[in-house]
């Protein structure tokens, strides 16, 4: 009964009669599982209920239902493995849970029939869960573009607006309480990247290792890049991005991404996740809405106990994470074809543009464009080149050699770019 | 088996191993109804699957699931009940049949215990209907607002990026095949209301009747009042509008309306459709996707027809239509409170301004801006006027005084105003 359980407990009280309406039963609290009974959860709720045993719930047949959201690792792993060998239906939004021990856990669920749900791990309120397993049943995805970390979105979203650096975004987001005291997992990519884990599952039938991702974080991002950017009609979001290519490899990967200003994606603002989901039928598509807080997150856990409960009544064959097998490989970053923008810092002399183009050209590089943003004379000036279809290991050998040139003053600055072609 | 039909065969044999894959079976087709058995349908199907005589797929006890995908009205209603007097569940996206006879279909459906499922009715391929009836399961709606009519959406979005007119935008879209050869039901919001009345069974649980809706449609809205509402910056889209006040009584109804730019529905552009859903637990969401057209559309229909064979094997109490009673009453649209724009066509000479606030001021109706364009001298002028919250009643009865001015020159020109606040 933390930020969450203690949501989840209100808004079932709130809209028990809208619920058993809908539903045509009630869903009654039995037992909850607290650290600190002493504890104030901003919630009434009868002290009988509480226990400091989480192994409480699990022990007491009546539960049927187990929801987990103590968002551990080892504790919360034994809880929803000790549920479904009990015959206990999961509920869960432990995305770092899920993208780290997920096959241990579909494995028991297959094992044992038991249903494990857990909208609540991907993108808050968002159905993306539910719409990508059930309502895009019939497609090949083909790719997911996913805004699914609020905090760096909004911190990218203030520099973007006011033209402000990180350091101060951060510092504000932290003020507002969109950060945690340690943000590193937020702005790093790491949360990001363990919703990607669990959208790769759904997508392509696989758990894909966390070793195999790449991810970088928004942390070197500056208000130059996103002044520049603009100029070149983009704009910038910490992107989760999982695509499956014509030969069945599929891509998993989060980083900051220059994206064109006119894309649905780039009107997502603030806090808010979004996920354009391309599916072989129904072509593309977004899903918009809050991705972190009690409530909207509540909204999720809720939809997934009613759906708990319709599967207590009238078990399916089929729930759950659905090995389909078709896809099974991870292509390494070093392989992936992208686009990129470029910011390299450079003397302000003529033949600078000849040399990185050399280096580029040397490297069967093609150039798509090249612009210099206007600077007092004499300083070290920026210099922003845009690079259609290379490989990232091409760009990254580009990279080394055009850091080693006399002429480029600072570590040069790469940002992916991605035009949904 | 037309256009959406010959999309459902296609797809569900193109994508056959996926879907054995994850749903752990196999959907068979049995049986088509035609019209023609001779017409090419751009997919090759087996000539012993298809018949003239719907009644044939009523009359063979092997067949467990019907697609209602003919569109018609007598016919359509007939297989539908057909169909779930026998036992058989049904799919269907016959949006204009479900809000006509939707309480008749759903009453049958719960006698019969059968489940009747409409994704591909409202929105193409944008999962709302499991979305709304599912994933926000525990939430009040509060409002759904949506740009649910793909050519009406192509139109204005055609005139706001090209200031070209409604007759030439209209002209371009039945030429590029968005709008029929007689796009009556598009342009004039009927097509809207009908989805909009779909939405507001599920989000409040009683159907309304149609009479009950305000609907306008596109056809008096100008480049001028583009231009206008850019400068007051907003932009237009014929929208959908479900809401609940806090008593409890529900608005439903369609009309074009200026929306703010920086909203997420602003950027819906071309085709496309999107619902702005607001719950009491999961806040703002957005749904966006393809409103339209045979694979979209299919998407919508295989997930139904996933649903529909998950039924057969474990059947659930709660289905389809989902009465709560909890609200039931829909406010005529004179008594709803909004925001408008106004543009009048005046003399161009001093007082006038005067004339027509006092008018308005004389019913008690507030002015929140005004606005004259320039224009050359002489010729009767645009003025354009924003009115912060009155009835409609109200605004009816000022365009009335206001048109009867000797100053204003053509009939005045309203369009309301939503700022989701």
């Amino acid at each position: 009964m933390g930020n969450v359980g203690a949501g989840v407990f209100k808004h079932l009280t709130q809209n028990r009669a809208l619920l058993r309406e809908r539903l045509g039963y009630e869903l009654e609290v039995k037992r909850i599982a607290v650290r600190d009974l002493a504890k104030a959860r901003g919630v009434s709720v009868s002290g009988e209920l509480l226990t400091t045993r989480w192994e409480d719930l699990l022990d007491d047949p009546a539960i049927q239902i187990v929801v987990e959201l103590m968002g551990q690792k080892d504790e919360s792993l034994r809880l929803i493995l000790g549920a479904i060998e009990r015959g206990k239906i999961v509920v869960t939004g432990n995305k770092a849970l899920l993208a780290e021990h997920g096959r241990e856990i579909f494995e028991a669920a297959t094992k044992y029939k038991v249903p494990v749900f857990f909208e609540a791990a991907v993108a808050g309120g968002i159905p993306i869960i539910k719409s990508i397993r059930e309502a895009f049943i019939g497609n090949h995805i083909r790719s997911i573009h996913g805004i699914i970390n609020g905090t760096s979105n909004y911190i990218l979203t203030q520099m973007c607006e006011r033209g402000i650096g990180f350091t101060e975004a951060l510092a504000e987001a932290q003020a507002a309480g969109y950060a945690e005291a340690d943000p590193a997992l937020d702005v790093n990519g790491g949360d990001a990247a363990h919703k990607a884990i669990i959208l790769a599952s759904l997508a392509y039938g696989f758990w894909v290792p966390g070793d195999k991702i790449h991810v970088e974080g928004i942390e070197h991002i500056t208000a130059h890049d996103i002044c520049f950017a603009r100029k070149l009609g983009y704009t910038i979001k910490l992107l989760g991005i999982i695509k499956a290519d014509a030969s069945g490899e599929i891509e998993v990967r989060v980083h900051p991404t220059l994206i064109p200003e006119k894309h649905v994606l780039a009107s997502v603002n603030g806090v808010f996740n979004a996920l354009a989901v391309h599916g072989d039928i129904v072509g593309d598509t977004l899903f918009y809405g809050r991705g972190a807080g009690q409530d909207p997150t509540s909204s999720s856990v809720i939809a997934d106990l009613a759906e708990a409960a319709a599967a207590l009544q009238s078990p399916r064959s089929n729930y759950g994470f659905m090995p389909h097998g078709l896809y099974g490989t991870c292509k390494p970053i070093a392989e992936i074809v992208s686009e990129y923008y470029l910011r390299l810092t450079v003397e302000d002399r003529p033949g600078v543009i000849a040399q990185v183009a050399g280096v580029l050209g040397g490297l069967n590089i093609g150039i798509s464009s090249i612009f210099q943003p206007e600077s007092s004379e004499g300083e070290p000036v920026s210099l922003i080149l845009v690079i259609h279809k290379a490989t990232n290991a091409q760009i990254a050998s580009a990279l080394e050699k055009i850091g080693a040139l006399p002429c480029v003053k600072k570590t040069p600055r790469m940002i992916r770019v991605e035009n949904f072609a």
